[in-house]
């Protein structure tokens, strides 16, 4: 007889290692129990969708020769069986079987299985918040969701939005009702935007900037309620700082996976709360595997438990299950948390460890932070990049790197997530040998020239402080010069309000050097971090020892000027 | 006494080992001697200066803060000293003297150094053809040719220009030309483009995608003259296979290293034509250092000797020479050759070994080729990108990847640069954790997809053919059925013109898989070689056993269909 696979899930992870074992085990009996209406749909798409980016909703569920995957896709391309509007309520693991309920006729019945798989996604958190159920309240989880909001908006263009939360789809759906001209604002429990994605430090910078492209951003604060109009629809949300006026909110505070079936069958929950697996995928029960936004996983660096409901994990976490239901076995070896999101013309991402996760960690860390120009500054399309590296010191092991900006972050955070994954050093990360033509790189591309940042720390040639401790000694009064060494054009359009700033221009410090007094601490800052940093060699090379430059430079600062 | 440093060569990397070097030794006396007026510029820069991306000649030598890289510069920001239209003519290693020539006054003086440089570049190879000294007949090799050529085209718009030699520098004037909306032929005596870049199969996809661009391509053609008008100006390019009217040409047929000085200072040159250095970039005579376009470098790889003058090697191994010449232990580990460039919208890349480079190596490989598009096929800025992966069987050791498309393909080929420069296998590749969001990627990245493919031929999932073996079997009249997977629409846009082969839409091929005879070779076809795999399995499944399918689908079919 031939193997029974029951999968409970259609969206990423089920489809995913139903085709797989499919493809391995072509006498395998494959069936996909989903409760929902729609399977196999692009949810990462969804504010794009919102935006208007991706036109028409089919898009979601098209394979890119037009095909909707749909019941009879599954079937007749892929050998499968999809039962749509079912829903799995019990598994009985003693008798092998899934009870389900067909909600469209109500009728129960038990489908046999040999191996189960679990990919029963995750749900976005609701708040305690009072309003969430007014008009106007969405989330942005499922395709209905976008379609919702998409009929809710109608032909308006502008009005006030708020999103609650400033994390990935946060972000992503502030992006997409700003390109709807609404006026949004971004509401966050936390002090930073991206919490959990990028340091504070990153962070800081990001919501300047994107605050300088419209969106308002209300960090550290706690939403109380949401207020309505007359007509049941919202007119407002209430936080702990005041009140903001909404004609529409999305509430993006997260999701938590979706275990009530594994826990009631007495599967093992890991202590992230999300089901326990082992590098097979298996559960606590070696026939029933779990996958996708309902799994925990492993971070590859810190060798801890992790639940990070993110698409592409569900995915190739699908095929290694494919393989395992097929009777192989493949392993699923870990993730390191990388994540990328592009909003209002930036791309943003992350990949590994970051510096307060490494040092909370018990790390010992030297980290660079680098701002750069993504290709020739003579190319058209060149544009900014900040990057931060994070690597371990004595090893020399690259831990984790952040990028963003208007250049092609992304490509660099690829470019480390290779590097990490092979356990790679960050000299072997300087001396990779990427591509270089001006419309892609520099002749050192970012990347490299970050790590070789950290190597001039390491050697002892560079020493810097943050965007952050330069505040810091300002707002503390500490005695020091500030030697901005930028052109003057450049320091008359914006500098530091501050009469412990001193303008040197770097091509005069040779001459001007003894106007720099050798007794006390300086910190040189340009607008990069580039020229900053000649400078202090420069002052090194005189016998200056007080010597600190600005990484990122006032491209990075992210206070007011 | 401090180091005398002397650089000979003033454009990439005598520029950025004076930068480095004076940045780790301040104490250093460094000085560089230029033979021409110009130095430090953006060579790399000139195709796009011709092509009107960079709008001004001074870009290609300003700093990102508007400042231009001359005497002065480097002078007043870098302390290095620098002698333009000073010719080196001689070294004198036991005086250790450097002998020059002002060109300016014909004053001739000796320059003693403690260790030497020599950044001596390349030149244009000059091929031995009647009629190159004519008007109209330029190369690309410094920022003087661009203008000169700039100057020769004046306002004009159209006209028929041809390129001699289809490499990277060739095939970067040709997109220049057609952006200055002249006609353009490129003539190349090897039987492919970017030979020595692209194995022969992706070069002769990417031709035909470039002819469909306007560009006319005389592959395997050996220019015999050049034949003028009146007034000497060039009016015809006399190829062994026709005449190609030209109002302007450009040479562009490599480059040879300037070796000279280092033969006549009998230094040894390696077998490559180029300088022979050791690891830390020293010469064979140890106080004596050659980088950049006139030194030969190691492959990662092979272990041997190559020529390869790229920029960013100049600039990587300035930053190890500047090291050394301050008195450090830094070392230039080698190359993969990575190679990327823009044309006619194209993105193209290289790394690592070519797969006939491989197998003349002695290696034995296992390739993969994939056709995917580089985001999630709903986003509007995706775009395909044609990717092969060459690995070393048994040990499934990363050899070197090929890519091209309007995709992003150069993302792609850093993220295998980066892989092989750790020394990962193809499934290391596989798991790496790559960004996904649908503006950057598919769930699984098309490199990790590509890998995927390579693992599926080790289990045995996956067998193929390449198109031309295809095309070859179609040639000799196999007996075989041709089965097209497409849907009817696709297959009645275009298809492959051959009576063996059959329609069968991939969702049919279940019910109709008893119309498929069992007893003959199955090639089956799709688009992009996903479906055909599908079907491949099914087939399998059904209990066929002569079935592969073409890798890259009909979308890389470089012949007429």
């Amino acid at each position: 007889m031939s193997a029974r696979i029951v999968i409970i899930g259609g969206v990423a992870a089920g489809p995913k290692a139903a085709a797989r074992a499919r493809r391995v085990a072509p006498d395998a009996e494959i069936t996909i129990i989903e409760r929902g209406g729609l399977i196999s749909y692009a949810g990462c798409g969804m504010p794009f969708y919102l935006s208007g980016e991706v036109q028409k909703y089919n898009h979601l569920f098209e394979t890119t020769y037009g095909v909707i995957r749909d019941e009879e896709f599954f079937w007749r391309e892929k050998g499968c069986r999809v039962l749509t509007r079912t829903e799995a309520k019990s598994i009985d693991r003693a008798k092998k079987e899934v009870h389900v309920e067909n909600l469209e006729n109500g009728s129960k019945y038990a489908i046999p299985y040999d191996k189960l798989v679990l990919a029963t996604g995750a749900s976005p958190f609701v708040p305690p918040i009072e309003g969430l159920d007014m008009k106007g309240v969405y989330k942005l989880n499922h395709p209905e969701d976008a379609l919702q909001i998409k009929e809710y908006l109608g032909d308006t263009e502008g009005g006030e939005a708020v999103v609650i939360g400033a994390g990935l789809i946060g972000l992503e759906a502030a992006d997409a009702l700003m390109k709807l001209h609404m006026f949004c604002s971004v509401v966050e429990m936390q002090n930073q935007v991206l919490p959990g994605m990028l340091d504070e430090d990153m962070a800081g910078l990001l919501a300047k900037k994107l605050s300088d492209q419209g969106i308002e951003f209300y960090l550290g604060t706690r939403v109380l309620k949401l207020e309505g109009d007359e007509k049941g629809g919202v007119a407002s949300v209430v936080t702990d700082k005041g009140t903001i006026d909404a004609e529409m909110v999305i509430v993006a505070v997260g999701v938590r996976p979706n275990v009530e079936l594994a826990r009631q069958a007495e599967i093992n929950i890991g202590e992230t709360g999300a089901i326990s697996v082992n590098e097979y995928l298996q559960t606590s029960d070696p026939d029933i595997y779990a996958l996708g936004d309902c799994a925990e996983t492993t971070h590859r660096l810190s060798g801890k438990k992790v639940f990070l409901p993110m698409a592409t994990y569900a995915n190739r976490q699908g095929r290694v299950a494919g393989d395992n239901l097929a009777g192989g076995k493949s392993v699923f070896g870990g993730v390191l948390g990388t994540a990328v999101l592009h909003t209002m013309g930036f791309n943003i991402g992350r990949t590994g460890l970051g510096e307060k996760q490494a040092r909370d960690l018990g790390y010992k860390v030297i980290t660079a932070v680098n701002h750069a120009f993504d290709r020739t500054h003579y190319h058209p399309h060149h544009g900014l990049v900040l990057m931060k590296l994070v690597t371990e010191d004595g090893t020399g092991r690259l831990l984790g790197a952040q990028a963003l900006g208007l250049g092609d972050a992304v490509k660099r955070i690829d470019v480390v997530a290779t590097a990490i994954s092979t356990g790679a050093t960050v000299d072997q990360l300087a001396e990779a040998d990427l591509g270089y033509a001006p419309p892609y790189a520099t002749p050192i591309d970012l990347a490299a020239h970050t790590a070789n940042i950290v190597r001039n720390k390491v050697a002892g040639l560079a020493r810097t402080v943050t965007t952050a401790e330069l505040k810091e000694k300002m707002d503390r009064g500490d005695d020091m010069v500030i030697l901005d060494v930028r052109t003057e054009p450049q320091y008359k359009m914006r500098h530091l309000k501050d009469d412990r700033v001193k303008l040197v221009v770097l091509g005069d410090l040779r001459e001007k050097i003894t106007e720099i007094p050798r007794d006390k601490e300086i910190i040189v800052i340009c607008a990069l971090g580039t020229r900053s940093y000649e400078a202090l060699r420069t002052l090194k090379g005189a016998g200056y020892e007080k010597v600190k430059f600005m990484e990122g430079g006032l491209q990075a600062w992210p206070y007011e000027l």
